[in-house]
């Protein structure tokens, strides 16, 4: 293993980051170096979803030292994501900044959030290799370092779908991250302002200002109302030039919001007629500059163009060498432990029981992804109570309950202050469900009581109420 | 005037567009032609700072039509900038839609608001010529327009000022849009995370958290202020690793707050320093990509260069052939009007007396520009009654009171709760001067008084109040 390097005497004119290896040529094996016997254990999460901070939230700092890889320094609140791109909330409010998820991370002398991504992992010697994120910051050079781990939990998420179809990445934005709703925002500003520009075509400025979503899952059906809530309210107050050029066009395959009730996705659909949403059944084949061209040859030019088709295992996913569930995700057991190695756990979108343990695929949600993180962290402290939190020193473990997973039910919100919850256990189960106003009272509820501070659930709520009183903010900074 | 076009036949198929002209080729020729007799005359107003906004917000819609060319549709609330960077207040609190400051702009079918540059101005056919402000956004060209105006106010501002010194503008940030305190943040951020990845070697460690302003005026006094309560209350408790690394360095040539009372000075000398802000008394002789060089030859390598000297003017202004003030403003007469032309006005930083009005040049502060803006709605809506509002019609007019500044003091937050206030008209007077906690409770009181929006009052307010209670935001989104 070339790549690693073990801890070098220079270490010792440290004092606070006494784990260090320092070895000036080459820097790039410096790393923190295998726990010592009077040292916690240390757990190595990559990822900062659902089910990497949930897990974060629930590791006990007394018993771990806590190690978290990430692009992003903060939890993305993703079911809020759709309302900051209107200005209905605003970014912070839906970003959760991980050492106020797990203080210990910024604490502790041993427990660090590097913002970085993970390379590769070596299973065999516990080591995974890392490479900074920089973001073309020339004044900071891409650093490579690597990290023993006792436990390692692999929560990386997944990435958007484009079924292959060329233009996706280049011309739609997906809505997924914090910049993403941004990059939305901006742009949604931008066509509205230049709609307005003296002498420009009536062709041009109904492109500028079509708005087109693609795929009708929770995001895309929650996108949508949310636009169209932006349009009625605030666009034909503030841009009142431009007001009756402006459409939002959904593009769905099949039906939208397919994993709900065939009476709520009625009410969806007419709800989203009503406020002005185009609902087209229709197959994308082509995304260009301006337009995108549909399977049966029509074209359908946008100005700005948001593509929730769902997702899919990202290539770094791919390429580990694991078992896999169907589907490719990583393989794990009912533990959520990966079967063929020792000391690391899969949860969230990018894992998936194997097929040998005869469990069905989870859904790709939020709800599953905290569940798992939830689990884990209660099984690793129990772990490391008992003494196995060393590497290789649960191989003989009992691990007890195995993760067992109960779906509390779907929501969405379609815009126009009405949403939709269905409390069945599966799609086949009976159970209550509702949609209106009363579902997005218990929506906005039930959101308020999950966002995890309560500087945020304050903001969310500030945020909310400013909206209903002045209006979304339409600054574009 | 080649680039002029009158308006042709084709404008009669638009409807809530009608004076646009919409010739097809060439697009570029297209504009707001002049207003008709059964249309309300129009001002147009270049640059959306604190004199064009105020000028705007007092404006009355009913006598003239406004159109509003800037490149940002939002003002900026400049006092509290520095504040944004650190996560103190939120950078929306500080920006202020002109769609809100003077609600016609988007209601009348007449007024407009046009995200553009003006180019040129014709002063003898009054007419400009404008530009679309597109930021490299591919799908939409940029377009070229002309507007006629009865009335022309030229509130541009001013652009920072370096000296001519190598590097300045590749490698420093300065402090005036509400996109600098965001790269300021990110920036700073990124430095904090960087500076924990393993194995980075001491120096660069120093050399990244080590935070360099240039420019002892009250913004790079404010800005060292707030970093350095950032770092004492925050960096602390959230990047406990690398808290001891963190440095903030304050360049300043001369006196830092040459304009305050010497009492004043010596109480923030004396509390920065106590605050952690290493004064250094020197000349900037280079900018490079990791240091700056001092005229003495002294090398200091930085993380984050922030740059604060002043103001000048902006190329485009002096490239216009217009009377000029001493300084190279736009030259006014004591109605703040350019006095070779007819029907030009200037107001803030852009503009100055010209040498025979025998008056003082005034300072470039918010303070000058805003009650500048007052000055000039007031006249223009009296113009306006009096039926001198068109183009060419005010030639005999009584313009009436002269424009009289008066200094009603000076105010500078120095961080750690204390701030200083002048109420003395001028360096020499005799008044009153306060430091301390009163001042900085009189300087927030009166910001929060000063910011435009209730909805803004409020979130100023309550971004004070969750500062203070949960501490800053430290999400990097």
């Amino acid at each position: 293993m070339s790549w690693f390097r073990p801890l070098s005497s220079k270490t010792r004119r440290f004092t606070s980051l006494s784990r260090f290896s320092t070895s000036t040529s080459p820097v790039h094996h410096a790393g923190l170096g295998p726990t010592k016997a009077h040292e916690k254990p240390r757990v190595v999460v990559l990822g900062s979803g659902w089910a990497g901070c949930r897990l974060m939230k629930g590791l006990d700092p007394k018993i771990y030292d806590i190690v978290c890889v990430s692009p992003r320094n903060h939890m993305v609140f993703t079911p809020l994501l759709a309302s900051t791109c209107v200005g209905t909330l605003e970014f912070r409010t839906v970003a959760e900044p991980i050492a106020r998820i797990q203080p210990a991370i910024s604490r502790e002398p041993g427990s660090f959030f590097f913002l970085a991504n993970c390379t590769a992992i070596d299973a065999l010697n516990h080591v995974v290799q890392c490479e900074s994120v920089t973001e073309g910051t020339q004044t900071i050079d891409p650093w490579k370092f690597t990290i023993a781990y006792d436990k390692l939990v692999i929560a990386l998420g997944a990435q958007p779908t484009t079924f292959g179809i060329h233009g996706v990445y280049e011309h739609a934005i997906f809505l997924r991250e914090v910049y993403h709703a941004q990059e939305i925002r901006r742009k949604l500003l931008l066509n509205l302002m230049m709609s307005d520009v003296p002498g420009i075509e009536e062709e041009e400025k109904r492109r500028l200002l079509h708005c087109v979503v693609v795929g009708g899952g929770p995001t895309g059906v929650e996108f949508s109302g949310e636009l169209s809530d932006f349009i009625v309210r605030d666009v034909r107050e503030r841009y009142s030039h431009v007001k009756d050029y402006i459409h939002v066009t959904l593009i769905e395959a099949n039906e939208i919001l397919s994993s709900f009730d065939v009476r709520l996705r009625q009410y969806a659909t007419n709800q989203l007629t009503k406020s002005g949403v185009r609902l087209v059944r229709g197959i994308v084949k082509d995304v260009e500059e301006k337009k995108i061209i549909l399977n049966d040859g029509t074209e359908v030019p946008y100005g700005l163009l948001v593509w929730s088709t769902g997702v899919g295992p990202s290539a770094f996913i791919q390429s580990l060498d694991f078992p896999k569930s169907p589907g490719g995700r990583i393989g794990t057991d009912e533990w959520l432990r990966v079967p063929t190695v020792e000391d690391i756990f899969s949860i969230g979108d990018c894992s998936g029981f194997v097929e040998s343990t005869g469990k069905q695929p989870l859904p790709a949600l939020a709800q599953v992804a905290e569940r798992q993180g939830k689990y884990l962290a209660m099984l690793l402290n129990k772990i490391g109570k008992e003494n196995g939190g060393r590497a290789n020193s649960a191989k003989d473990f009992d691990f007890g309950e195995q993760f067992v997973y109960k779906h509390l039910g779907s929501m969405a919100s379609i815009g126009s202050y009405k949403a939709l919850v269905d409390l069945r256990q599966s799609k086949e189960a009976k159970g209550l469900s509702l949609a209106g106003f009363v579902s997005w009272f218990i929506w906005r509820s039930a959101y308020l009581t999950r966002v995890i501070s309560w500087r945020n659930r304050f903001y969310v709520a500030i945020n909310w109420a400013t909206t209903f009183v002045f209006g979304r903010d339409i600054s574009r900074i």
